[in-house]
């Protein structure tokens, strides 16, 4: 047996046999080949192979994510059938008397490099496909087995370096159990869909695709981060005493769905969800989510080759407020740049694309991107209780634009006859230090705050939240942290106005009473941790939290103020 | 005419003929040649020509920049006696009867090809060579001209997309009268190299390599970030009556180079000047500085083919300390990661880079670096005013780690039978917004504060002070940065401690009167800052600055700061 510590990225337990997700090793000799004829025959059966796996591969993506997201698979068939790259193949096995894996390879490196040579996006996708089909026919010139994960069919845990926004895509929850990679932390994009999907998960392990091999026994512990591979007996009836533990917790946790969020001295605080997707409303209304603290809307550019349409967009954010009803509806606008590309939009390539030109930076540089979404939002502001929310402000000018060609919008559409909602709030996230710094002065012009943690401790910290030889320094005790996070509720409150969290930390459980106790209005998270965190703030003191706010500010160090807590809350 | 606008870099008025840095055009035709013999000696003559020339260059960096920086010179003529080079391409002219620009591209190629394929910082900085010398033949081949910065002998102006530190080594101040440039900022090398050099710079331009060509007549206005292109005469003449008043406001100032500095109401504050070698310490000294606020000794380290030795950093510190006798020297200790990078030192790749692993952070996980720095610093503290200071500190453990490591090596020492002076103060930079914002924990361990502010405004403002794209957002008047300023100041002042400042608004007209006001007790600039510094300083009063400073930390913006002062001082 052996076991891994890694990143803690979604509650649960998961025991099942492991799949991996790595590219197998896809060497090959030159040989001289004197059969030719046979050779090209070999070649034609292993693409007929890939043809067949790609079929199904499609198919099922197209019901599990919908027509726009099997097109990849469209473009890859038909690199398959391509005969400007399948006859060169042929004619190299004749002519040059070499294997079917030489051919293969030889003349899709030449395409590949051809396209990525063209400075054009487009090419360069055109490229990625060649590549991504060339490993698929060679793993079958070579019979090794290559991974499918939209094709697996029986209980797994999944193995990977790391997992890309196609990778989760593919995954079928019924049979994905759980899933663990080599790198990322708690706020990166595997672990978030890894709540978003309830299926626990351990990222971060670094060794673990080295140190697990397709059909290992795993345990997959994302409450503590940990990864047991090949349990030994004992072991694996401890955690499956675990596994049914958690589920009866989780029934617990049900019996609070529809109960207001109140804390032991009668305090009403609002339990949101952070969502990608319209898709995502019903996990959250299932697990008694008060409002949607963050609709993350960049996902709509993401998952799609174009812009989306003004329309496309106005049914998106309807769909979510007519399902949320009166309950609140926080969108933030556009957030892309940084960690987030799109294919479409070529931004030149930047040394620190955190410290760059992403969020409202990039919305107020391309107004044409911005009206369009603003327009769309302004339309679906009849259909239920809609916030707006800018990203990444920085200064006041830049709320002071962004709210002004919104109301320009809103003028525009008035004078179109079409009807906007009256009085829809708008605030802003506080996720750059200067805002959270000089909350006061923002806090007489917008209508809200929203603290985005993930940016704002990666920025006060000066620490990378994806770079693991930082993680050390991603810390949300951080006194300096926790003071920010009280001058924004202070600033806020100043105003009459209100201040909700939807960074990581709103839904965690050393930061919660902390939150409590500095005055937070809206804790938004994970929908799969609302029902936790009520279960939580039921049994705290607001009046005992806020009794501690100046002993926990003037901590020297994030460790000192976890113990605090954990001493006081007995964690 | 043209005119361009960028930044403002460095100080004062040049007006000269453009050099251009730019390699020139370097395709060629393939040819097949008759008379191979003649086209060798062809090639031969490129060679010898090229040799010659960077002979002369070798000698030229030896005498101006040492024998150190020499090297990397020798290493470029091996390169062009190389048999294992230069019989390959002889043998491609003979053989394949080509002409002598394909068979020096060609073998040339195959050589980088193989060097950069060893995954070898030592091998890939032989391909770099075998580069640069190609070009340089390459350009005697085609009979282009090809720059030779280090062997201008008449007075120009250099223009360029940015200086590496390399260039700016082959300058000569007495022909080079200024430089412009593409790209960078104020606190970019090639601005902080300009101040050094004391000669007028404009940077961030970002056409100018575009605009201007070889030998156009230009005027740098280092003074208001101006570029002007073959400027007409009224024009001509109006910018050399600038540059006479230039002089003449240089002469005034010199006049208070022995001078306190002490504002109009008598209250004595210190200026001290960033230095990056001991070499600069003269200018430090010829233009009053008070103070080195600054040592950045990571200069030793990348101007080097290998770590410096205990002994090498022993000598340059004492160098620094004698020169200074009583007067303070700060020096912070090894700042490497982010933009720096060393040849020898293999980091991995980062996403983020100035949020990544780099000065304390770098120190700490390679203790032995550390180690041999805190030893040469110490054994040098007994010739001089040593103060130690640790950079992008962001928690207090990072800290108390460094520091007992200190006191460790300080142990270390004694025990040797090694004297060290006692008492030394041990400081930090401020340049993390949490430590700004947790000041008052990290107050009652420092012995000073220095705040950073290149850096404090960069993470601050979440955009990186290299990328033009945000250029808008580096706003070091941005009241969260006073915010977090003067709270930096208070809580030193409530500990009985100082704080200096070390970033470029130190020496920035608009930011002293704020400074002033809030309290700074150290001004740390470019030395030729330091005059003008004083001269203004002479003519404020502390006490109506100090009087501000509720108005000025609740504005709401950066230009209704910058106003405010504007109007007050009749800037």
């Amino acid at each position: 047996m052996k076991n891994l510590q890694g990143i803690a990225a979604s509650n649960g337990i998961a025991i099942a046999k492991a799949y991996t997700l790595e590219v197998p090793d896809l060497s090959f000799d030159t040989i001289k080949i004197e059969d030719t004829e046979t050779e090209i025959n070999r070649l034609h059966d292993a693409l007929d192979v890939s043809k067949q796996e790609l079929e199904k591969i499609k198919e099922h993506a197209r019901v599990s994510v919908g027509d726009e997201h099997a097109e990849i698979f469209s473009a890859h068939l038909l690199v398959l059938s391509d005969p400007e790259l399948i006859s060169p193949m042929e004619d190299k096995i004749k002519n040059e008397q070499v294997n079917a894996e030489v051919a293969l390879d030889e003349v899709a490196q030449m395409f590949i490099k051809m396209f990525e040579d063209m400075d054009n996006e487009y090419m360069r996708e055109r490229a990625a496909d060649i590549k991504d089909v060339t490993e698929r026919v060679m793993a079958h010139l070579l019979g090794v087995s290559f991974p499918n994960p939209a094709l697996i069919d029986e209980e797994v845990i999944v193995i990977a370096e790391d997992l890309t926004p196609s990778d989760t895509a593919q995954l079928n929850k019924q049979f994905v159990k759980g899933f663990t990679t080599n790198i990322g932390g708690r706020t990166s994009h595997s672990a978030i869909m890894a709540r978003s999907l309830e299926i626990p998960a351990v990222v971060g392990t670094r060794t673990v695709t080295n140190d697990i091999k397709d059909g290992d026994l795993i345990i997959v512990d994302g409450i503590e981060g940990k990864v047991f591979i090949n349990p030994e007996n004992d072991l694996l009836a401890e955690y499956q005493d675990k596994q049914a533990d958690f589920a009866k917790q989780k029934e617990l946790w049900a019996k609070l769905k529809d109960e207001p969020t109140v804390s032991k001295d009668g305090v009403a605080v609002e339990l949101a969800a952070n969502i990608g997707t319209p898709a995502d409303v019903e996990g959250v209304l299932d697990n008694g989510g008060e409002a949607v603290g963050l609709y993350r809307t960049e996902f709509l550019y993401m998952g799609s080759n174009d812009f989306p349409t003004e329309d496309e967009q106005f049914n998106a954010y309807k769909s979510v407020l007519e399902q949320m009803g009166d309950k609140a509806v926080v969108v933030r606008t556009l957030d892309i740049g940084g960690d987030k590309e799109l294919s479409y939009l070529d931004l030149p390539e930047e040394m620190n694309p955190f410290l760059g030109v992403r969020a409202i930076r990039l919305c107020l540089e391309r107004k044409d991107i911005f009206r369009t979404q603003l327009r769309a939002l302004l339309r679906a502001s009849t259909y239920g209780n809609l916030k707006i929310m800018f990203p990444m402000i920085a200064t006041l000018e830049e709320f002071r634009e962004a709210k002004a060609l919104l109301l320009e919008e809103k003028d525009n559409l008035v004078g179109e006859g079409v009807e906007v909602a009256d009085g829809i709030e708008v605030g802003i996230m506080v996720e750059i230090p200067s805002t959270a710094v000089a909350a006061r002065q923002f806090a007489k012009e917008v209508d809200f705050f929203s603290i985005g943690t993930n940016d704002l401790i990666q920025y006060t910290m000066a620490a990378d939240r994806m770079n693991e030889n930082v993680s050390y320094l991603y810390q949300p005790y951080h006194p300096a942290i926790l003071a920010l996070v009280n001058n924004v509720i202070e600033a806020a409150h100043a105003e009459g106005k209100w201040t909700g969290m939807c960074g990581e930390m709103a839904g965690d459980p050393i930061a919660i009473p902390i939150l409590l106790g500095l005055g937070l209005d809206e804790f938004s998270m994970s929908a799969t941790s609302i029902l936790p965190a009520r279960t939580q703030i039921k049994e705290l003191s607001k009046e005992e939290m806020a009794s501690y706010k100046d002993e926990l500010l003037s901590m020297s160090t994030a460790d000192e103020v976890e113990a605090f807590i954990r001493e006081k809350t007995g964690q």
